[in-house]
């Protein structure tokens, strides 16, 4: 038995594969999981819902403020909310990991932990990946997904009169990350188990509030990673709409404390903190909005968004290649 | 209208995104492609398969001697060779870039041609990506597959007996690789038009020949990513069988001037090169083969892959972490 205090090099790719796959479980969706050229998925529905994302050590996640079960959930939410953001169900992951020789085995071992502890509650399986060297550790996620009989709800179908909604939270991640540099090489003091750096290390999108919508007509609906007031302008200019948030529809009591600590405003981290995978959707005005959705604004003819009728020039949401590392 | 001579970092990520976007083309399997949370893609045969990659500059590919359009088919036709050796039908790519704000956006643009060209003939479309900062080119490519109601072909199906043929090039990547080491620093001279380099920049996987092999009955099928004495180890593992290569079978001819050039025995290219993304699978020895393949060896009772009955000791494929920077 070899020691998972080992190195990735020490190990090898072949042993560091087998010891992952050990960790996995498939569900009954998976044909056939991992080991082979390719997996095999059942999609009963005819059709399959997919989406990739890519995290980079030092611009996604920190190594030394999360560990790789945090690295894991959080890189497996992020793919598992783009699936539950067109109202269907996740079934299933592909990961690739790029690391240094370097790196300890229990990190990825750690990795394959938080990506299964993420998944599996929502009945998805990593079924296949990849590991190779890497000067950084990045990471590939893959996520496919069963619409389950009902039609993908994609950005564009609002319509001026819909009401928006937003289910989960929004501006929790923006505030762990702000108490975090906060406090960067001090200490983190009482705030070290707050709820907002826990929701930044790990978010917790609210998953069956996609396929909840898609049931209740939901006529668009977006992953909110990027910042609220962004990703409802990405999906009004798809709906060729105008969006105006009531900010008074915005919860801000948990972020009061670490706003007054950090001497920021929260609406900045409510409408332009990305990384909570909220979901937020449009409903026909007449509908009701079924549980776990809450109204946060209305539909408009026109374009762009607008926050309690006006403009908003806070933050903005989030940057790829902007002048200054977006994050963490 | 902005000029592909910016930088990612100039453009943006949306603004890439949308160029990368307007250049691909989606096939009628393709029911929503990019621009949403997630793509939607239909599987009529109630199944997928996907497999996933990843390329890390340097590791994968140099950019001194690969265009982004060489590196876009070949991290294209790694990923569909791999749908290919199920005895599936490719479907569908998605590809997460990380990339240094630095990067022309050209070579983004080049690379997004190249995954579409390798896609298009064999049916596969572009359907989603992401665009993300990274100090190093990293791309990660997720492949989708339709059985089109054939039985996936495993590893694992082998049976003493059996024969063992191959369809495709093994060992001209190596090749390749080689000449472009041996000449490094210097002038490649005249081997610089060599279809072994350009089979180590592009490599030509024969897709057709998996589901051909598929419609043929094979036993198990590969794809042959990483050498093919150590890919048949694979499969003769999944199978618990032996595998015997007749080294009299192997066709040495197109690499013996470069053999020669490179002071290298053309066996170690052909027995342990990898990249080709030629396909190896077992037949019933009563079949007959189908078009495309011609034999290569036998399975046996056993373990272990052998070559004209001896242990094979060349340079025995490749590792990911070993001592040596394993490729390029």
């Amino acid at each position: 038995m070899r020691s998972v205090e080992e190195t990735l090099g020490e190990l090898g790719e072949f042993a560091v594969i087998e010891a992952v796959t050990a960790r996995l479980r498939q569900g009954p969706q998976v044909l056939l999981g991992p080991g082979d050229d390719a997996a095999v998925l059942a999609a009963p529905d005819r059709r399959v819902v997919a989406s990739t994302d890519l995290l980079v050590e030092g611009r996604h996640f920190r190594r030394e403020w999360s560990t790789g079960y945090q690295v894991g959930r959080k890189a497996a939410a992020a793919n598992l909310a783009d699936i539950a953001a067109m109202g269907a169900r996740p079934t299933a992951l592909l990961v690739g990991v790029g690391a240094p020789a370097s790196l300890p085995v229990r990190w990825v071992l750690d990795l394959a932990d938080g990506l299964r502890d993420e998944s599996e509650p929502v009945g998805a399986s990593v079924i296949g990946g990849d590991v190779v060297g890497a000067d950084t550790v990045t990471i590939a996620v893959t996520a496919l997904g069963d619409p389950a009989g009902r039609e993908p709800v994609t950005r564009s179908g609002a319509r001026p009169g819909d009401v928006v909604a937003l289910a989960g939270r929004v501006g929790w991640s923006a505030a762990g990350l702000a108490l975090l540099t906060h406090a960067s090489g001090g200490d983190l003091g009482e705030v070290a188990e707050s709820p907002l750096i826990r929701a930044h290390l790990q978010p917790e999108p609210p998953y069956p509030a996609g396929p909840v919508a898609a049931e209740h007509g939901a006529t668009a609906m977006i992953d909110v990673s990027d910042g609220l007031v962004q990703d409802l302008g990405h999906l009004a200019a798809a709906s060729r709409v105008a969006i105006d948030v009531d900010p008074a529809a915005l919860e801000l009591t948990p972020l009061l404390a670490a706003a007054a600590r950090c001497g920021v405003d929260p609406y900045d981290w409510v409408l332009a903190g990305g990384e909570d995978h909220a979901l937020a959707a449009t409903f026909p005005s007449d509908a009701g909005l079924p549980p776990g959705w809450r109204r946060i604004g209305r539909v408009l003819a026109g374009g762009g968004v607008t926050v309690g009728g006006r403009p908003y020039r806070g933050a903005g949401g989030w940057a790829h290649f902007g002048g200054d590392p977006p994050v963490p």
